[in-house]
Parts: C-alpha cells; structure tokens; sequence
C-alpha cells in the first residue's frame, strides 16, 4: 500500500509561483466610497485596461457577492462587517493565487477598513478612495436608493442615515467629479502598475 | 461634470475573455470523501502536474478555508452546509475567472454535493469520489482524529457517528489504496484535462 499520501507541505505550490505564471504579481485593490460614486464602474474599467495589457484580475462587487457568497447577509452592523470580512479573505484567496482582485465596496468605516487591510495584509493591500461628493452622487442616484434613505424606506444608509469616515491614509484619492472615466482609470493604472509588474 | 460614471455591463469583462488569457477552461474539480481519503493530496499534486504544463489553479482546502473565510463556522449541520456553499461560491469565482479550483473537502452527504454543483452549474462541476476504504483512513488518522472520535472526544464525525454518502454520479472515482500519488494524478490528471485545455 502506498505510503506517501498524506499532504506534505513542502510540495505545495507557492504564490511566486504562480505569479511567474502569470507574469504579474497579486494585488487586491480596494475602492472605497459612497453609494454611486463610482466604484464598481472604475473596478470594470480598469481591469479592462489590465486586461489589455495582458494582465488577470477579478472584479469583486455588489452584484456578484451579495447574489452569491454573501446572499445569506443583510445590513445590520454585524453583517456588514461579516460582508466585508469575507470580500476581504475572497480578496486575499485570489491575490494568493496572483490574480489582482478589484474589490468595489462603500466599506464605510476605518474599522471595517482596518480589518480588511489586516485580513489582506498590508504589502497586498491598495486603498483607492472614490471621493466623490455626496450631493453628486444623491444627484446621480442610479438605483433610487438615496431618495428611498431620504424618506425613511432605507434605514442606515450611508451618508444619509449612517456614517461614512473617509479614509486618511488611502493610497489613491479620486473624484470623479474631477476626470472623465478614461481619465481615472489611467490614474488608477498609473498608480498600481508598478505594484502588478511583474520585476524584470 | 462627465456622465459616464455609472456602470455599463456591456463593458463588462466575460469569462471567455479571462480563459483567452489564459489559454485554459475554467473549472471546479470537486474532491469528496473520507477523512484522511487523500483529497487534499490529490489536489496539490494535481496543482503540481497543472502548473508543469502551465495552468493556473487554486486549491481550496481544510487548511485554507477553515482558518480564513469560514473561521466563524463550526461542525453543525448548519455551519457544514454553509462551509460547503461558500466554498462553492468561491470555487464559482476563480472558475467565472477563468481559474481551475480544487475543492478538497469531505462534503459528506448527497444533498451538500447537490448543492455545490447547482451553485458552480453542471458544466463547471467535476466531482472525484476519493473512496479510500474507512478502515484504511482510520489506519492513516494522521491527525488522531479517527481516534478521538472513538473515544466520543469528537462528535459526529463523518465515518464514525455521521454518515457519508457515496456519490452516485461521480465523473471519476479513486481508490488510493490502488495507486501511489502518481498514478492516481495522472489518472485524474487524464480525466480532467479535456475539460481544462482552451479548445485549438
């Protein structure tokens, strides 16, 4: 009978590794900032731009983790800081592997952030905070959330009925008030490419 | 003030586009069976040969998981499906970005198994039946757990005082007690790589 089966730790396969593979390093890129100010669409934009320099990521954002992993969650404090919690070791499951994961979550307090930047560590983690004023983004208002939190339907609603603490030391401050999407995104890149290169 | 800003899924990035990059399917082979089987063995030397040929994948084990993501579950019957359904969410996210998972994990019942393949879907779902013989996994009992599960230390455990239900419809079944390491990668390694290889 076979002896060798059980797991030996020496055979695992180690994120550089992977990275050689991809000839990119793993990195997770955190967007932070009001409902509609523009996170998730900068997370689409620029892992298009990564992609067409060759480069893999994966977008985490509401639609994919609310419909899915965190389905099971509501938006009591305590879930949210479970939602963010778990983005964040998806997060770090991903950059492990090499990939660039684009988180695009409000992730309105410094605890919550603290936590997340614990949980990825902080040589992995980016900091991008979406500034966008909150008078631009009640105004553009996409999904009616904002007016639903000003009559009372939504409770707790950052910004309006919850609090949102920017960030004070994020890597990156865009407005998006400031730059077309093209414009961001190209700041956005020019600021965590050297983090994604692989060295030479 | 630019009004591009809000996300247009059009542009978002699709799975094929990620699997173009990589020159790979996307997929979630799903190791099941005993503790101490071989499943998280397995799934590293299969990483290994992936990875000799050039392929990105990501293990998801024991090891990984429980002291990560699902650190805030226990072994209820609760807490083991919802470990087997974020495991599986996970698995979907690597596999939607164009990665091979390997879920090695005991997911001892049918209806647990039923549930991870209707979250990953049909099509990405590759389950591996490890079916190591219970009196050879007690033998191996590498963490002494078998043990303590005799003296009643641990509850429920699967093989002992939990049931595990055999697959029925497993795509490949592996008795390690037929094989060395090897022989029973390159087995699987044969059965999955049609599913993995980009199509010429």
């Amino acid at each position: 009978m076979p002896t060798n089966i059980f797991p030996d730790r020496d055979k695992f396969l180690e994120r550089p590794a992977k990275e050689a593979l991809l000839k990119q390093k793993g990195l997770v890129i955190w967007f932070t900032g009001l409902s509609a100010s523009g996170k998730s669409t900068l997370a689409f934009a620029l892992e298009r731009k990564l992609y067409s320099e060759g480069f893999l990521t994966q977008v985490l954002d509401g639609d994919k983790i609310r419909n899915g992993l965190n389905n099971n969650l509501g938006f009591t404090a305590d879930d949210r800081n479970e939602n963010i919690r778990r983005i964040a070791e998806v997060g770090r499951l991903f950059s492990d592997c090499g990939v660039v994961a684009l988180s695009a979550f409000i992730s309105p307090t410094q605890a919550i952030r603290r936590m997340a930047r614990s949980i990825i560590g902080e040589a992995n983690f980016f900091e991008i905070f979406v500034s966008t004023p909150l008078s631009i983004c009640e105004e553009r208002d996409p999904k009616g959330l904002y007016k639903k939190a000003r009559q009372g339907v939504i409770q707790n609603f950052t910004g309006i009925s919850a609090p949102y603490e920017a960030p004070q030391n994020a890597s990156l401050v865009v407005d998006t008030t400031q730059y077309t999407v093209e414009e961001a995104t190209q700041k956005i890149y020019t600021a965590v490419i050297k983090k994604i290169r692989a060295s030479e």
